[in-house]
């Protein structure tokens, strides 16, 4: 951390910043530049100091300069973390595709999906039993009733399944159903929930918020990882800017950006980026040649008809097709799809 | 809703159309313009409506037209709400102050602070027993001893209590010491809390959500009414863009929309919205010339020492100085700052 | 500026780059910290050298310290800017109101409108005759004989004229009929544009552009003062984000920042910044008691007819109605309202 | 377009509002749903209409239906646009590779670099010689010189030349000089800029302003097609969102948005868009996996002694690996990157 003093400081104020310091247990190093006069703070600085020290007078702005997340950083940690699920491996050399529905209906969609999605090529089972809906009055998921459905979707097709969870009292209820916890965008600094399933143990997806810079991404993934808990994939599904057109605007570049800060696996999800069925193949395939680890990939047996985001689904037909997309792209960054089960 | 054909469509897909409306219940009713097809949807639209009507072939693009708010909105009530919290009226003629410390920290400080704000004309008291935090790395509250803290300052100086709840568990805890229960901007979509909140019929204040839109913001005040809980306040903090001189920016707009389409109370957040206490001033005074119902201001006895967020603070001096001037600038747009208990 | 060197640098890295900085005629301060080595660059840095020193080996980060703005910055010149325009001053003591309609359309409606707004009060008339406008097939202005009308309406109310100028090669003709030239928000990064209008030596008032940081902005304001032209104006005009409710999103904050960060004198647009003619009056008086030196507001004879932004203009009764709300909320603000001519 | 009626409305302000429309040569289409009564605009609607009715008395909002682009859009011209450049094809089936320095410095950096991207595969030459430049203080670029030297660039590697003209004045002197004229996002919407680049019939690329949606983007390309010059290419180069990590936010999403919804070939600037050199790569694969038609990329023979954006171009030997890894994703999305002349 740094302090640069305001240009017209006086040498009294100096001193009194470096006793200050001194008192808190810091030492305080002096450069004078031509412009400006700068101290160091050497010592185990923390985010709050900052406020502390923005108050001291003579003191125009204070830098920091150490990254406040630690344990999901490449610096921390350098190999890259693979994240088991079932026979699944997250992380590594190997693609993985998530599919299914965004919202759990009936046990004939599930089932019919799952079988569909597995056929195609996936390697994980998506279906939302609890559904964080913007409006009271919209369908807000079957519940356990829908883990349920999604439990036989595992036991006919040995696909693992991934659902979410929307509040820290149903952690252990879906733990019991899923093989994935699910924190959704909204949820990404619901900081009681994150503690939640850091300490469940369970392997969890954290979706990026919807306004979330990557640092607050990876601080919430400070969280769950400050559990002990280190089977955590990161989702990037879109964030908020003035563009109306899609949904969201899926910043593509925090892929590249998280393989480069984190060892923790990226997920990309075109389907919620996109908010547009037709978006969701070329911004899988962007995704993919921009170094996913995975996708998330939304599907129906007839969208039409489907009670959540419907126009954001792929048919099974589009899927298959996209999954043969998918395959040379892949190739071509050096990457393999792994096979389903 | 409104169901915009394509161009090229044929009269069989507009028939499709009209046909499938039918089966769902609605009636169609066609305009054909100079450049467009247009189908008006006669019948009880809701909005999941959009996802299937998009997927029926001939369709460019359908628009809907009713706002998804109700209870929330003027149409639905005409007459401001009015809060009752003790002797504490929010959303009638008199404008009303909140003030106090960003987070409890200790007896010492919340009484001193409580006394303070008092003398200076703050009719409720704030404070954080519960504090969303960044990084787990930060200091999080004390908890239910924050909440003691928080019920002797009350005992001691007769102000209400407003205070952050983060989790639906924590709801009956909070509702025990508090008079107001606090929804952050970070929960704005933590539907579980919202649910909660609204079923515990005590009086609540919903922060705007980061990027968060009007509409979202109103939708999710929809939640807690929609449970039958009327005591409902609106708060704008700052919304994110991609300024980095203040931490948000406060959309003061917001203030005059709010009033224009809802019935709520509206209550400004000047210290969380800037992030630097030299704006507090000026911001509240805007916020109030823009027609606030109140203001939620932080104050620290020493804010160089505080555990969060110091660099918002007002000192006890700078608070009394800024009640001075709000006195004048209430009067100028017609409302009185409500006398302190 | 600062380089952060990566935790596992080695002694040659940090001697290559001291070697370097030797090289470009720096000197470098060393800080070894518990965390991080840190070397301060002594000398005149200057923004290009962040790029070069990101470049060398062993460097994890370059931070710069020195605000990259000098004559529009408060430090560089403590006291406030006043521009006289004919008897008009602007960044005193008072408050100054320009007004009139967004486009010129008629002999008949430009002389009408610089009576009303004279009447009620204005210092300053405003009338566009060259408009940007998003689409070609939009009204464009009528350019030179829009100009004599301005002038015209000038002789009459004595009032002076602000009108926008689009393009280097308008600087001269627009010059000969206005008092102070306007750069819109779309042209604030147009370089040549901002050079001609500095090198004219004429008062120009510098709209923020849409996505533009207050940086960005001073440093717009710097091309100008840095011809020598110091009889400069900063308007807030609302920047964009993700709110579709109004039309832009009025940044009030920027209003005490600006206040702070410099010393020329700023103007709010409550009109371009939300769009709707119901929210000027609520967001003139917010910047007012936020501090601004002075309001541009659109009004037109009859706001449903305007070619250009009718929703946004005020009729004369409405803006004469919100002239008598201004003068108290700046009396209670401390500053007086300007008398007009 | 269609009025929707607030819901109180009376008989008599339908019946006025009807009588409005047809004094103005329309005819109003009555639809009264449960909720709302709507009226459908029959005739040929301008975007300014919208205005003039929302102020007419009982009318809640107007909503537009018909996209105000034209020439730009699929649905006027289905197939393809595809521009000729020398022997270089730009819009077809093969993939564009523009390539070179940010800015022109000196004879022997361009003739270098000229020779290293063409024999990596490049297609077309880019190097600026007038740069617009936040602040005054910065390189603005050698102007004549710096195009004399592309043009001996071109000269030698037979390479066509694509640079920014900054203003109208400078798009006779640029012609002489460049193949493509480059409109740079700081004048997306520099009017008078577009119109002269329109009349001067050469091949333009307009990019994309910083906070332009893409609606407005099209409107742009708008007044240059509308000049009668189809000679356009669209160029994506990253929007400005609240993440700080990447200069801006590169919007791959708006790749196939607007391979959908206009004829015009998209080009895509992972370099720009991303403000550093190690991410260019992944992008420019990402862009290229959705489909875009082009790419253009800064390199440099040293890029830490750049005078220009040094941190976000590739060494001669980084572009020549990216050069390698985009054929096989190109193959991979069933396209071919056209062999270098």
């Amino acid at each position: 951390m740094f302090i640069v003093m305001s240009r017209g400081h006086t040498e009294g104020e100096l001193k009194g910043i470096l006793d200050r310091l001194s008192e808190m247990g810091f030492s305080g190093h002096v450069s004078k530049g031509v412009e400006r006069t700068v101290i160091g703070v050497v010592g185990r600085t923390y985010p709050e100091l900052r406020d502390t020290l923005e108050f001291l007078p003579g003191v125009d702005e204070v830098v920091p300069i150490t990254k406040p997340y630690k344990l999901s950083s490449r610096e921390f940690q350098p190999q890259d973390t693979v994240v088991r699920v079932g026979d699944v491996t997250i992380g590594g050399a190997e693609l993985v595709v998530m599919a299914g529905p965004c919202a759990v209906e009936t046990e004939r969609q599930v089932l019919d999906t799952a079988r569909a999605v597995k056929a195609a090529g996936a390697n994980i089972f998506r279906g939302g039993a609890f559904k964080p809906s913007t409006s009271p009055y919209q369908f807000r998921g079957l519940g356990e009733e829908g883990l349920k459905m999604l439990a036989m979707a595992r036991e006919e097709t040995g696909l693992p399944i991934i659902t979410e969870v929307m509040t820290p009292r149903d952690v252990e209820l879906v733990s019991r159903y899923a093989d994935i916890l699910q924190v959704g965008a909204r949820n990404m600094q619901n900081f009681v929930l994150l503690d939640e399933v850091g300490m469940s143990g369970m392997p969890v997806m954290l979706k990026r918020g919807m306004s979330a810079t990557i640092q607050e991404w990876l601080l919430s993934a400070e969280y769950i990882l400050s559990q002990g808990n280190h089977k955590l994939l990161l989702c990037e599904r879109g964030i908020r800017t003035f563009e109306t057109y899609t949904r969201n605007t899926m910043d593509v570049s925090s892929i590249p950006v998280i393989e480069k800060v984190s060892h923790l696996p990226i997920i990309a999800d075109p389907s919620h980026a996109t908010g547009k069925w037709y978006l969701v193949a070329p911004m899988a395939l962007a995704a993919v040649a921009a170094g996913a680890d995975g996708l998330i990939i939304e599907v129906h047996p007839s969208p039409d008809t489907a009670l959540k985001d419907g126009v954001q689904s792929l048919t099974f037909e589009n899927f298959k097709r996209l999954m043969a997309q998918i395959v040379p792209v892949a190739q071509a960054v050096g990457r393999r799809v792994m096979a389903s089960v």
